[in-house]
């Protein structure tokens, strides 16, 4: 690699070195910049601002009006304000048409995802009312369909269910999923209003991957109950308990409700193959839900003489949402409970919000704003935990019918939840007859889309150790507790980071004859090792996780170099070369490993040089005085600059 | 920066690059490489082998007869075979004087320690008889002097005080501490043997600084019993209730000890302070302990009618260390209690150990094997529990003494015993009046010795991040507890990696002309940016911790480059360069990420590039298929290569 043109040799003379030759050149030795000077507040404020808004929110307001700007501060928390001129009939009708679309899907879903955190089948509908209308005025995402989902469903049931029972105590039951869910909310908000929406991106794509699937094996395994037609059934969510109780109450199954259960399952899973092979299908599994309802219900009523054995929904009655915020309870000896729950039902509920947001933000090319989207969503858990609602955020199943039906915008929230209220108003006696077990098939189809193992194989296939990520979130959650195999997942993958720093790839390089280029020997064939220097590039922050590693590392390195030499009868080692390009930041602890494997080396006659700190290592080696042990000749811009100048001054000194 | 010499100017045509010009040269361009294939089971060794053993252990082993590998096994296991067969008279005669001063050190001490650990004091005189011994057989350092420590006694003392009362129910507590050292060693020993020794690493040098400050406080203020003669002192460590303990007190001072514990503490600062100025003088704060002890039972003798005021050590029981291996329970209420004190005071005494075991084996240019001394001090605790011994470990400020008094070697530690030994056998009722005031004077020189100012302050020079982690170290320490502080500190020093992973700089770099050097323009005022180019380094590995982040901060530095370009009317960016020189790794996360970018730009018409992945990025772009999307010309090895390629493009295409 060399700079310049033809015309300009003049430039090149100048930056030319010699490695083997003895053809003596000019050499242009470029300094290492200090960064500009900067104050303390002025570095505080710096990082601050990277740190909780990397996206810089208020860069449209720059420069505008004041009516503008209010204009634009409105439109900022209420993104309906940014769509609602343009909106036009065209649009309207593509929003009708997706809203009717989810509120059909949206209806049986809530009822069961109700069942799956044990609560009352009629919360799941008025979580699919007040929630969407919220969102469609705060959110800033447009094809996000807003209701509850089956994780953060489960968590909930699990969570609680280990404390209280829903069946013997369910006041107490309800309350603490409402209390939960303002916990949720209050959760949220906080993250959003803090700024601290980069905490959801600790749970990595294989602990979610591990975690989901875990989950889903638990709950598919839960829905046995209602497959089978089991009345007692254990509250346990393990899977070893769950299976024992399944095959120490065969007595209890109903064949009916076995036979009816595994056609309704066969059904809709083939609606699902369906719409996965063809996309252009997808009404086929959108609509297959709220069919098996309405057939299943129907099928019933007709034979309701002879399927008594099958357990119905029965009773819901009629009306809008009742108000709540009495059943909050803010003591007590369960108010741990509540906020854990909260907590991590909370943060599920926001993964799967934000990152399926995002997935759609991106198919259409505009972005949401992460910290906003978790207002948005913690508000709407707020006001949904004082009517009635219990945890929602943006549902993915949901969402991508959505999508596919061709939604606008959020209006088709409003249209989906102006049809649940239809339906909580008039249309709740029709479910009287629905059977239970169809909503366990609902469920149990469901919870099969999300055991992802392509993207298992991936894994595998590209990181080894996000797979056994994967594997760890997955088998802790099916033996320990969805809580914990959470909790181990995410440790494992922050171990994973800190194991990247506390053992960083250190490693030679060699010049590509011919060339500025400097590569790793062991990759590049034909990079070659310049005699007399030793170039050794670190990969990672010097830090008190690793200094002491590097310290032996560097020396164990000059070692076998020395050994190498040795046997090859190679010309000496004099030099050490330490490429600092990748060493992204530096604390006290790394200068002084610094300032130690100087010293070391110096003592074994070799001299040492480094090349190319960034700006902040730069900084700190400068006003930890660490460079002038270094002197002038110790510090070089690039490795090439440093064995021409160095190579320079071994002829004068021969 | 250019390449050949001025006879190869052949080699510079041929990789020399337009950058402005039209003068259309050849370009030659390099393919970046993969990392030799590796199988699954050699990937596993390598990353184990780096993890385990970074410092290669058994290098010494390659290529030796079996009988020398015996040899150097044995050496390896018994470190003092290494240099028994050159010992010689001089060398003895060296041990032998400074083995008799750290004795002189050590006996006073070793009685201090004991009492901050609220021990009976000849639990401190044991601990400095059987520990040495074992440690010169096994240790590796040559100028490590063993015996009980202030920080770890501290500890023991303060975790077990919160339960256990030392004066209420002595036996218990005595047993305790026996077991906790116990465990101390296992733990020790087992770090050592499963190569986890990086895992002290993780008290950073601030962290440290703050937490032997703050403990260093409590301590002294403890002393205040001792140093004003208060019978009734509270049993709490925190600085509010040992505060408020003497001041509600004061009608138990006495002014004897008041007046004699003054005297003796400015005798024992002035020495210490003599010593500091002029270190050829170490021998004057080395004897002062003794001395002090000495004076101070004599006057006590002497003035004994009229110092009944002045509390002494009384009775002591000669005889060596009695078997306590009937003493340590493994069951009860207290065992986790056990474990837990023995693991905070094993990993503080093992953190000493092996900084000050480092210290003074770089001062003489050798090496000890972290691993190695785990399990010498580990197997050394583990004996000593059994032997009346608690917590030891390589103290700092007696390794000094031994360093200065001119050690050679572990012998020094065997005539310290011996000194110990004859001692206990003989010397002990020569203590019965010692008056407690003189030990309190004694800790309290010593921990003073354990503030480290001058470090402090360099911390606010050099890093303001690894200021205020000490801060909160040693707050945590006074306001919590000994080993909340340690947590606390721990914690905030791992939070600041993750944030330097999660928030890692970006920076758009520029030419510096005539060169092919790439810079951050910010930091180099002479790199400019390249027309119709925009490069961007992205400096830490990129992860699902980043990932997202990563993508909002690109799109970010996009839009302002367009607000740029429009502001100055330049040529419109066609082509962004991604430098992932300092992209250490990437996880499925982030190579989603890089897919993700990539669609996000290609949909605003710019065309991604990539340079320079390092071998495990190259990888695992490759097996995730991601290169496919990038074609062939969108992978580089240098920016400059990247540049001259494309450019030359542009043209043919215009």
């Amino acid at each position: 690699m060399a700079s310049g043109s033809s015309n300009k040799v003049d430039d090149f003379h100048e930056t030319s070195i010699t490695i083997e030759g003895d053809h003596s050149t000019m050499v242009e030795i470029h300094k290492v910049c200090l960064p500009p000077n900067k104050t303390i507040f002025q570095s505080i404020k710096h990082n601050f601002s990277e740190i909780f808004f990397p996206d810089d929110p208020l860069h449209k307001f720059k420069n505008q009006k004041p009516s503008i700007k209010f204009l634009l501060g409105l439109q900022y928390f209420f993104p309906i304000l940014q769509w609602e001129s343009d909106y036009n009939f065209k649009l309207l009708k593509s929003d009708v048409i997706s809203g009717l679309t989810i509120a059909s899907l949206a209806i049986p879903q809530g009822i069961s995802y109700a069942k799956l955190a044990n609560l009352p089948p009629i919360h799941g509908l008025y979580s699919s009312f007040v929630p969407p209308l919220l969102y469609a005025v705060l959110g800033s995402s447009r094809h996000l369909a807003v209701g509850p989902v089956s994780i953060a469903s489960l968590v909930m049931g699990s969570m609680l269910k280990e404390v209280v029972s829903p069946t013997e105590d369910p006041t107490l039951y309800l309350k603490l999923a409402l209390t939960s869910t303002f916990f949720a909310g209050v959760f949220q908000t906080s993250l959003g209003l803090l700024r601290l929406g980069f905490i959801i991106d600790f749970l990595s794509k294989p602990t979610l991957t591990g975690f989901t699937a875990g989950a889903a094996v638990i709950v598919g395994l839960q829905q046995l109950k209602g497959m089978l037609g089991i009345t007692h059934f254990t509250p346990k969510m393990q899977i070893v308990n769950v299976l024992s109780s399944v095959f120490s109450t065969t007595k209890e199954w109903s064949w009916q409700t076995v036979v009816m259960g595994m056609c309704f399952l066969i059904f809709l899973l083939a609606t699902r193959h369906i719409s996965i092979k063809k996309p252009r299908l997808f009404w086929i599994s959108a609509a297959a839900p709220l069919a098996s309802v309405i057939l299943s219900t129907v099928l019933v009523y007709v034979l309701r003489a002879h399927t008594s054995a099958i357990s119905t929904i029965g009773h819901l009655s009629k009306g809008l949402n009742p108000p709540s915020a009495n059943m909050l309870s803010f003591s007590g000896t369960h108010l741990a409970l509540a906020v854990k729950t909260g907590i991590v039902s909370g943060i599920l509920s926001l993964t799967e919000g934000i990152a399926v947001g995002r997935t759609f933000a991106s198919l259409r090319n505009y972005q949401i704003d992460g910290n906003k989207e978790m207002i948005a969503i913690g508000v709407m858990n707020m006001a949904g935990s004082c009517t009635s609602c219990y945890v929602t955020t943006g549902s993915f199943s949901r969402s991508a019918v959505n999508f596919n039906a061709g939604a606008q915008t959020a209006v088709s929230n409003i249209v989906m939840a102006a049809t649940v209220l239809i339906t909580l108003l008039f249309l709740l006696p029709l479910f009287y007859f629905t059977p239970n077990v169809i909503l366990a098939a609902i469920i149990i189809t469901a919870v099969i889309g999300l055991i992802n193992y392509q993207e298992v194989i991936k894994f595998w296939r590209v990181d080894k150790f996000d797979f056994m990520t994967c594997l760890i979130a997955f088998f802790g959650v099916l033996v320990f507790s969805v809580q914990m195999g959470l909790a181990i997942a995410v440790g494992v993958s922050i171990f994973k980071i800190l194991m990247n720093v506390t053992r960083p790839t250190t490693m030679v390089l060699g010049n590509i004859p011919g060339t500025q280029i400097f590569q790793n020997v062991g990759r590049y064939g034909d990079a070659k090792r310049v005699p007399s220097f030793f170039i050794l590039s670190i990969e990672s922050p010097i830090c008190f996780a690793n200094s002491a590693y590097l310290q032996e590392r560097i020396l164990r390195w000059v070692r076998e170099e020395e050994e190498r030499i040795l046997a090859n009868k190679e010309q000496d080692m004099k030099t050490i070369v330490l490429d600092l390009t990748a060493v992204t930041a530096i604390d006290t602890n790394g200068l002084e490993a610094i300032v130690e494997i100087r010293k070391m080396l110096d003592k074994r006659s070799y001299k040492l040089v480094l090349v190319n700190p960034v700006g902040q290592v730069m900084e700190k080696l400068e006003t930890s005085r660490t460079l002038e042990l270094f002197g002038e000749k110790g510090l070089y811009l690039t490795v090439g600059e440093a064995i021409a100048d160095i190579s320079k001054r071994f002829k004068i000194e021969v």
